[in-house]
């Protein structure tokens, strides 16, 4: 903080367990991604290189190393692992993973079909390579799963050996944890909020509403992914509530507004 | 101008009164600010740091020596005098006027309640130390002000010294003088504009609908707030009639199109 | 490619007739521009000065030698042409196109009203001095033809010398080949495509949504316009099947999903 402010929620501090900020880069050149780092170094914990943008990134190596020095975890999109595993490429893929020197690795079935086993036995051989982060959830707007169904696919990719699981929205906010319009479908994440525990959920929530929603209902140290670049300032301010959105969750009672 | 197109509509020059552009900046890095004076210095006078953003931004220091340096000047928005404010860290907030040596203090109540003779207070008290613009309007959608509350809150808040009053619209441009939409609110508009002079006026329009509605109400020059960084050479395009969207507005009679 | 996957559709390289991608600039800075080239080279043919921002960007000279230098063709905006035609500056026009040495000259007639006869004049008048790239389609969303009559005017534009002729969109995509909403036109499209070679045609896509449809229709090597510099490279995936819009396209019969 450039100067204090009385009253704010108390944020955890890198490295940390909860209220972690996860960035998606879609494409940024090496001096963006330096950019990102002297504006963002406090507050992203880690970094996705979306989909399989790492594939046709020119300067791929020097940005890596960027993020790297920057004190910032990096991984590939998990649509890089599907795009490989449907063309039987998987020690291919693993490595990549190596080749790279990525710090975690995300098992996802967004855009291919698989039987949940065969996608828990590729967590379970990943983990012991590497930190996996799996996430859950179609990139298909019309598949829709119930909740605890939800809550049986957290579990079993997490008990395959998951640090994490993350709620799949999209780089649009518009699918899985969200309706088409993307508002939060709020039933569904209270009933998972029951049976998953909070800290090892990362929730996608590119949108504005989105942040605000989960902060609200979880606190300033939600762990929220699929954060614009642009948008890492402002998710900070709403995370204490200095930003109109979320300026009054955070008031005390004597506080008047 | 880098060739000569006749007939263009006359900006006016900086310094100037009129024709403003304010840009709002939510998180530049330094690097960034210096690209957006590159691009933008003849057409910017003024540069928001959002909301609190600059609580939270590692290189404050650093990036409003680079708008100094540049010929723009500065100011922190309203919400972080609101956030100090409500916690009553009003001598803080002065304190931090003169720490970054600030050209303006916004006065704004987007956020909180206060009565209009404390906030009229306020901006008499800081018009002592520095030069005032105040923000008339809710951040709030469901807060819409009659067209003479609108008038007495402005006439209030410039007698009581502000230098110029701001017409909210947020960063999304979706409250205030807007519609939920993002449409002007035309009837507010024209009521407003007969009995406060439009040249202590600055209307947030982040959307570029709303810029192209005010260039055609008021012209080339009229003084417009929220511009998006990316939006600063666009804008001026706008007024000067050299975009579709204003283009045939300021043709003259026997141009045909 | 960074890495080897197999069965991706093969893309042409550079320089190319067809799969060409051309990118809309609205004021980059030069060094926003150098970031451009580092990422986007292998896959950006043009790049064009959107409208006439050209005109009020201060550092136009060192953009445009950045964009050279990195063996990116560049010119400017059909707005400008049309500016200084309905100001009788039509030598004025040319001088410019000497002066900063363009590639191409873009003749539309988005935001004027002319005789067609006139403006294939102009586009013949013009192939003399430089490679001429036609702009079919009106800004007025009002303003929608019929097939046959978009098919007369693209094969009347091609025979008076035009290289290529793009499909307007704007760079909001809701005019020309759009609907308001952004949807495809597809009885359109697909007329015009039974008429006029695919390879003449830029289509302007700035969505996303847009973008994906056309890849669909004709292929990896579609020529797509108005692409946001941001968008370069999840544009790249989208071509080759790495996003999950794509994802599904290009798979082959015995890979399953």
């Amino acid at each position: 903080m450039n100067y204090h402010i009385n009253d704010l929620p108390e944020r955890v501090f890198k490295p940390r367990n909860s209220g972690i900020t996860m960035v998606m880069d879609k494409g940024l050149s090496v001096r963006q991604a330096q950019d990102l780092v002297e504006v963002g170094h406090p507050y992203i914990d880690m970094i996705k290189l979306g989909w399989a943008t790492s594939a046709v990134t020119p300067t791929l190596t020097e940005k890596l190393k960027v993020y790297k020095d920057g004190g910032i975890k990096v991984y590939f999109g998990g649509t890089l692992f599907e795009a490989m595993i449907v063309r039987n490429q998987f020690d291919d893929y693993c490595r990549i993973l190596d080749q790279y020197q990525l710090d975690y690795a995300e098992v996802s079935d967004g855009s291919i079909t698989i039987e949940h086993d065969v996608k828990c036995d590729y967590i379970s051989r990943l983990s012991k390579q590497i930190t996996v982060i799996s996430e859950v959830g179609s990139k298909d707007v019309q598949k829709v799963f119930a909740p605890y169904k939800w809550i049986n696919l957290m579990q079993a990719e997490l008990d395959a050996g998951a640090w994490k699981v993350i709620a799949e929205a999209r780089e649009s906010g518009n699918v899985g944890i969200y309706r088409d319009s993307g508002e939060v479908r709020q039933g569904l994440v209270d009933e998972i909020l029951t049976r998953i525990p909070e800290e090892k959920i990362i929730w996608e929530a590119p949108q504005k509403t989105q942040q605000v929603w989960f902060i609200k209902l979880i606190g300033a140290n939600v762990s929220l992914g699929n954060i614009a670049p642009a948008d890492i300032i402002p998710l900070e301010t709403l995370r204490l509530g200095l930003r109109s959105d979320t300026f009054e969750h955070f008031l005390k009672q004597d506080q008047s507004i």
